[in-house]
C-alpha cells in the first residue's frame, strides 16, 4: 500500500482536468494498493510549501465536474528545479514523509518533464524510494516521441474555427471596409497551433491565405507582396500569424523585454506589428485578433478525442507506476488514422525534458506559407467532433453556403 | 405578383444568414403572391451597381446551409446614402425597375435604418411604389424598441464563456506568471456585449471583477486602486472593457485616428493601452485577449432562441410587405422570461434610423464597474443553450468544480 500525489505545471490546455480526473478515478479503484489519494496546488510549489489536498474520496459526480471545468483544478505554476538546490529539495522531501508519498504524478509539457525528472534528486540525496512519472500536455504540441499532446486537439479545434468564422466575416465585409484580418497564435518555437488555421485548406483562395509559422524566417518585402496579392487577387486577405515568427537575424518580430521564470521571452504582439505594418506601407485597414488564453482555455469546444487521449494518459500513468515502472511519461503512437486509433507506449523522462518537437520539413509547403497535405492528414483526426453544433464534412469543417 | 430583393448591411452577426434563409423560406411559400425572390451582393451597393443574384429556387438544403454559415452570405457594406444624391438614387431606381422590384428588405442595424428609411426617396422623386422593410441585427444591441437584435445573444454567450474560461486559466496560473487579464470587447458607444461579461457574476470573487463600460467615465486612478484590490485580494484580476470607453474629456480611451465611412471612429487598442498602464503603473504581469471579428462570426456558438429570433424577424419582415405595411421593421418584445416568451411588432424605420439604445442607468451598479440583477435577468435567458457542450446550471453557466 503507498500514497500518491498529482500536480499540474505550465500552461493550462481545454482538457487537463480530464486527465485529473481520469488519474484519481484510477487510483481509486486500485485501492489495494493505492491508499492515498493527493494533490499539490501549484504544481511543484505546493510539494514545497507543503499546500496539499486529499482527493482520495472525490465522487464520480465531482471527477465528472472536474473534467468539465476549465483551467487547472489544483492550479499551477511555472517553477524551474535548480540542479543543486538542496534546500528545496529537502522541502519537498518533508512533504513527502509527512504524507507518506511514493509515487508523483508530473503533468505538464516539456520544462515540467524537466521537473519530473529532476524530483530523482530526492532519491540521491535522502535515500527516499520515489517513484515519478509525468503526464504529457500542451497546447504547444511540442514534445517529442508522442503523436501527439492531450490539449493541443482542442486549441487546434478553436484555431481552425475561429480563422474560418472570422475569414467569413471578413470577405463578407471587405468591399467597403476591412482588407485584411490577423490571428495571432501561441506557440513559442514551434509552429503545430499556427499550422491547425489551414487544417481544412485545399485551395489558395482559402483562408489562412498567409500562414506565418515560427520554422520559417519571416521576410518582410516577401510578405507585403503576398498581402497584396491576396488582397488584389480575392478583394481581402486573411493571415495566421505565430507569436514566435523570427527575422533573417533570428530575433523575435514582436521584441518583448519581459521573461517569464524559465528564461523565455513573454511574447504576444506580433499580430498588432505586422498590423501596423501593413497599415503603414499598403494603406489596408487591417484588423488584429488576438485570443490569447482562449486558445488554451476553450473547454467548450474539446475534441472528443482529446478527452479521451487527456483521459488515457492519466490513466496509464497510474497503471505504470503499478507495474513499477519509474521516471517514465505515458505517450500517443498513432496506429491508424481514418479511423484513428492509437496506442499508449512510456518514454523515459530524460528524453524528453526540455526537447522541442518543431513541424516536419515535410509539413511545410516550399512557398513557406502554407502546410502540405502531410500535415493536413496529420491535424484531421484531432479537429474532427462528431457533436459539433453545426453541420460539418468528413474532416469537421463546417459546410457553409457559398453563392456561384 | 411581385419581385421582392434582400440585402444585408453593416457588421456581420453570428446569425444573420438566418434570417436571409427565413426570409427566402417565407417567401417561396407565398408564390402566389411574390414572384421572384433577389439578393442584393453587397448591401445597397449591390442595388446601385446592379450585382443582384436570384434566389427563388433556393432549395430546403441550400437554405439549411446558409443558416450554418458564418458571416454574410450575400456580402454586406457600410455605405451612408447622402440626403440629395438624385445620381445614386436614379441607380437605385434603375435596377429595381429592370427586375421588376417592388419590395426592399434591408438587414442591419441603426445605420442600416437610416439607410433603409431614406429608399423611400425613390418613390419621392421616381413616383415608384415601393415598400421597404427592415430586419433588425446587430450584436451591439443597440436598436431602440426591441427587447433585443437578433445576432446579440450569441454574440453574448461568447464574451460570457470567454470570460468565464479565460479567467479559470489565469486563477490556475497566478501565483507564479500573469496576475490580470483583460478582454477587449465591441460596442462603440453602448455597452450590452461588454455587460455580458458579467451575467453569471453573483459575489465579488466572480469574473469579472471589473466590467468597464461605455456608459461610464473612465478614471485611472480609480482604475488602477481597483486592479489593485482585487490582485491583493484573491491573487489576481480579470478586467472586461468595452472598446469604446471614454476618459473625462469625453475622449475615447483608445484614440484612433483611423475613421470608417460613417465617421465612427475605428477603435480597437484599449485593452494593450489598459495594459501597458497596469504593467507600467503597478508592475503587474498582463494578458490583453483581443477576440475582435471572433465575437461576431462566433456561429458555432449560436444560441437557440438567437437562430429562432433572427428567424422570426425575416419570416416577420415578408408577413408584413404581404399585409401592406411599410417603411417599419420588426421588433422584439419580451413578454416573459423564464420560460422566455416573446411577440414580434412592427415599428416606424424613422423611429430607430441612427437612434442608438444604451444600457439603461439601473443596469449599472452605482460603483460602476459591476452590473446589476436586473441586468443579469434581462441576459440570462439570451445565453441559455440547452444544447450546450459543457454541464451547466439553469442560466447556461457552466458547471465547475471547485476545490474548497
Amino acid at each position: 500500500m503507498f500514497n500518491i500525489i498529482y500536480a499540474q505545471s505550465g500552461g493550462m490546455t481545454p482538457v487537463i482536468n480530464n486527465s485529473a480526473a481520469s488519474l484519481i478515478r484510477t487510483a481509486q479503484k486500485h485501492s489495494d494498493k493505492i491508499n492515498k489519494i493527493y494533490a499539490a496546488k501549484n504544481g511543484i510549489i505546493g510539494l514545497i510549501e507543503n499546500r496539499i489536498v486529499d482527493v482520495t474520496e472525490l465522487s464520480e459526480k465531482e471527477l465528472s465536474l472536474i473534467g468539465n471545468t476549465s483551467g487547472g483544478i489544483f492550479g499551477t505554476c511555472r517553477y524551474k528545479l535548480k540542479e543543486d538546490d538542496y534546500e528545496t529539495y529537502e522541502k519537498i522531501y518533508n512533504t513527502l514523509k509527512e504524507y507518506d508519498i511514493k509515487c508523483i504524478f508530473y503533468n505538464g509539457g516539456n520544462d515540467s518533464a524537466d521537473t519530473s525528472n529532476k524530483l530523482c534528486k530526492i532519491k540521491e540525496y535522502f535515500d527516499y524510494d520515489l517513484i515519478c512519472i509525468g503526464i504529457p500536455k500542451t497546447i504547444d504540441n511540442d514534445l517529442p516521441f508522442t503523436d501527439v499532446c492531450p490539449g493541443f486537439p482542442s486549441s487546434a479545434k478553436y484555431v481552425a474555427i475561429s480563422m474560418l468564422e472570422s475569414s467569413t466575416d471578413l470577405k463578407s465585409m471587405c468591399l467597403t471596409s476591412t482588407k485584411v484580418t490577423i490571428i495571432e497564435i501561441m506557440g513559442r518555437h514551434a509552429g503545430w497551433l499556427t499550422a491547425a488555421s489551414s487544417v481544412w485548406k485545399k485551395k489558395e483562395s482559402d483562408s489562412p491565405h498567409i500562414c506565418l509559422l515560427p520554422e520559417v524566417e519571416f521576410n518582410e518585402d516577401k510578405f507585403l507582396e503576398l498581402v497584396k496579392y491576396f488582397k488584389e487577387k480575392y478583394g481581402y486577405c486573411t493571415i495566421a500569424v505565430s507569436e514566435g515568427i523570427k527575422d533573417g537575424s533570428g530575433n523575435f518580430v514582436a521584441n518583448s523585454k519581459n521573461v517569464d521564470s524559465f528564461g523565455h521571452k513573454q511574447l504576444g504582439g506580433v499580430g498588432i506589428q505586422l498590423s501596423n505594418l501593413i497599415t503603414t506601407s499598403l494603406k489596408y485597414k487591417c484588423h488584429c485578433m488576438i485570443p490569447d488564453y482562449l486558445q488554451r482555455s476553450c473547454t467548450h469546444l474539446s475534441t472528443p478525442i482529446d478527452i479521451e487521449l487527456a483521459k488515457a494518459v492519466g490513466r496509464s500513468a497510474v497503471e505504470y507506476a503499478l507495474e513499477g515502472k519509474n521516471n517514465v511519461m505515458p505517450m500517443i503512437v498513432r496506429k491508424n488514422s481514418t479511423p484513428f486509433e492509437y496506442e499508449i507506449v512510456d518514454i523515459e523522462l530524460s528524453k524528453i525534458a526540455n526537447v522541442e518537437k518543431k513541424l516536419p520539413a515535410n509539413y511545410i509547403k516550399e512557398n513557406g506559407y502554407e502546410i502540405t497535405k502531410e500535415c493536413r492528414d496529420y491535424l484531421k483526426p484531432y479537429v474532427f467532433d462528431e457533436n459539433f453544433s453545426l453541420y460539418q464534412d468528413e474532416e469537421g469543417k463546417p459546410i457553409y453556403f457559398e453563392l456561384d
